[in-house]
């Protein structure tokens, strides 16, 4: 493709993306493809021959749309909103043609002095202790992880390479095996499934612990955990504290945990991969009290702070036992600089690395904090009228104090009626949720996920929700 | 950021974009800067307010590329290549204007679906068994992830779960800390750091075994280890062979390790991350034999396929253990159709994902096949030529035959005079080399790497690393 073509090409995309985006209300949320959909529409083997980019263009429509769910769309509640905006677009197109992998300093060192940088504009945003920034006084710094199972991985091992040489300096007679098979480490029964799944990977046992009448991991359960554990000979090293559980955003007493983690030396991870993003407002960070405690703190400004996937801060105060955990040094990566400059290759699971901060740096930019502290605050704003209409009608309940842009309600009633009412909305396609289950109690869950979404929106959900739920409940007086 | 905004800065990074590529050559393929240098550059803290895109395009000179290496630049020769074209820059503005995570099939049914189509396009490109491919007869299939380094990793744990589970049928009392404890896994010393810190990172033991005078890692050496292993009690369970080492190109002998593996029931994992580009040319394509004896094969079209950094295809034989080894499934991420589509989830490390086949899709389909395959044979012959070259001068050897598209030679002596010839090379910044250490032979690599390299580039760094020869060779004379 010659340069010609490409900005041909580019500009074609462009204009098809504005059209998309600008008008995405408009599309069915949830396709209606089946499984194996895309098969007949496509050739069985790559092309021999190149073709040329108008095909491509023509094919958006006829093959990828028919099979996408639009996540942009404000008819879209489902999980949590996945970040997206045009300054983070053209970002990537930066990225993408500087190309460069910034596994050490050297091998680009814009990719890791933009991101040391914008960490700490970030973290400043939010208010994160001192400790935890490169321009603090102490080791501390942050790193861009793909996502928050991979900052949680991280941590975890960092935390057992810390814990096996804390022990062996007390028994250096017990082999690696021996300590790791004492480990265990703990979250709540709301942490998010990659908590459990980190504890898979990195093969320690992980114990969901009960949470408290509002969902929320407590100290005292946590203590209690912790004595029974050590009385059986096991060693507590890791727990993850989460701030906005993907089951109904509660948040785990981190005030009461933390002291707990520091007394009995044990890796203190708070998880705070959606509601981060709301600690840009001075008014949500008395959410995080008690981060000061914490020896990693995450976040995913990849979802609610308009930055594309993948973005996900992971912030350290004593890096260095992550570093030794993956430290492994051939020699085509050593170069002069090694030691005073961070070389992320160390920080993370995979080797190589995009230059993602460059999305960071163009959206803080060209939102400026104040515009980032308004959509947070229009988003809680419009959970807040959906959870009024909700209210408003007395067949349904609210079933977890809304916070921020999430919203647990349901019918009252069965889970059966319930699960009934969410094929039905699901199914007809208007708009999409996904349900959760919190101590066999089924309910909808409602998030504010679209840059786009209006009060019209959410009135426009709240009827359909409204609708299927009574084509459900006239069913049912019907039928008996 | 409003749509006509985001129209004229997607055109003027457009234009800028092809500004750079196209003059490439031109800059300085090292930079200059020092550690820190961005810091006095930018402020300390985000803007409070909105900045004009304008500013963004203006500091990408003044900011930026002071501290880019230049890694498609003609000039550049470290490591291995990494992708970058036109096309898959166009369809990463798709993919970000989209921006859905395609964790399961019904998040997005198109960017599953794409997927599969593309990694047999891929598969049947490289003439993989079928057995690896979804339109195959049995369970297999492919899968991106992020980099060869979590394909290891991932094929590792799979291969550890299946492994545990086989020992639990003849010793249903041993824990599975127990067995974990006796696991040992295996790749040669030539393999990729990444190796190693697979079983870092998956905490079972590692060893990394001898190759033969080619560099190689032979059957016969493979056969030997597990007999003493298992003579020790432990459990042998997954080896790592590597077409195409990082240190110098060479192939273990996947031809020798294969049956060895069936028979000992080891998970045998190939990891072609550079060289498995080559193999959509027949002629290269006998550096495979054997791979209808793997488990898993992994191989990077982000390096040598101009596909844009991150796509690393793995596939699998039986995705079954991949996806037990992650399977943990909470209702928000259930749908009705879970078990008859692929749920990519269970098959990596992050929960998220990007739509990353629409890379793959559009540069098949805007190169073909045809220039796909032209593109490697000139950077093979390109090899060549500097093979040529370096042969040419009695001053120089090379130190492991040219396969590919990387050369690996020195200057006849010490290896102090290679290191003081790299130093003075780098330092310079005309070019970018990075060495390797084979068994205490220090040598320098020269990959061809860009998409921009001819003839009259190879003949420029040539010119250049004889320049910095003489000055070596003649301060040598001088000082004598």
């Amino acid at each position: 493709m010659d340069p010609n073509e490409f900005k041909d090409f580019s500009k074609e995309m462009t204009d098809f993306i504005v059209q998309y985006l600008e008008n995405i209300r408009e599309r069915r949320v949830l396709p209606i493809v089946q499984p194996g959909y895309m098969k007949p529409l496509v050739p069985d083997e790559a092309p021999q021959y190149p073709e040329a980019w108008q095909n491509i263009m023509n094919d958006i429509e006829r093959v990828i749309m028919p099979g996408v769910t639009h996540w942009h769309s404000p008819k879209f509640h489902a999980y949590f909103p996945t970040g997206q905006s045009y300054p983070a677009i053209v970002a990537d197109m930066l990225s993408g043609a500087i190309a460069c992998i910034g596994f050490t300093w050297i091998a680009s060192p814009a990719c890791t002095e933009l991101e040391v940088i914008m960490l700490d504009w970030l973290g400043k945003m939010i208010e994160l202790p001192k400790e935890f920034l490169a321009c603090g006084d102490g080791n501390g710094g942050g790193v861009i992880q793909g996502t928050a199972s991979e900052a949680t991985l991280v941590a975890l091992l960092g935390a057992k390479v810390k814990k096996i040489k804390q022990i062996k300096e007390l028994h250096s007679e017990w082999t690696d095996n021996e300590i790791v098979g004492k480990l265990v480490a703990y979250g709540s029964l709301q942490a998010h499934s990659s908590v459990e799944r980190a504890g898979l990977l990195g093969g320690i046992q992980f114990r969901l612990l009960e949470t408290d009448g509002k969902h929320r991991l407590r100290g005292e359960t946590f203590a209690t955990a912790i004595r029974v554990d050590k009385e059986q000979g096991l060693i507590p090293f890791y727990v993850v504290v989460t701030l906005g559980t993907t089951s109904s955003c509660t948040f785990d007493r981190l005030d009461e945990i933390g002291p707990i983690c520091n007394s009995e030396k044990i890796w203190l991870h708070v998880d705070a991969a959606y509601a981060g993003s709301a600690f840009i407002c001075p008014e949500f960070r008395y959410l995080m009290n008690g981060i000061e405690r914490a020896d990693s703190f995450n976040f995913n400004p990849h979802k609610w702070m308009l930055v594309n996937f993948d973005c996900s801060p992971l912030w350290l105060k004593e890096p260095t036992y992550i570093i030794n955990a993956f430290n492994v040094d051939p020699l085509y990566l050593k170069h002069d600089l090694q030691g005073c400059v961070p070389d992320y290759r160390h920080w993370q699971i995979p080797l190589g690395r995009r230059f993602r901060a460059l999305k960071l740096w163009f959206v803080l930019r060209l939102y400026g904090i104040e515009n980032l502290q308004k959509y947070i605050r229009i988003h809680v704003a419009l959970a807040h009228e959906f959870e009024e209409m909700v209210l408003s009608d007395p067949r349904f309940e609210i079933v977890e104090e809304v916070i921020l842009g999430l919203v647990c309600f349901r019918l009252k009633g069965t889970n059966e009626l319930n699960e009934a009412l969410l094929k039905r909305i699901n199914g007809a396609g208007n708009i999409h949720l996904v349900p959760s289950k919190i101590q066999s109690n089924f309910f909808l869950r409602l998030a504010i996920c679209s840059r786009f979404t209006e009060s019209k929106d959410i009135e426009y959900s709240w009827k359909e929700i409204k609708l299927r739920a009574e084509e459900l409940l006239d069913g049912q007086s019907l039928s008996k």
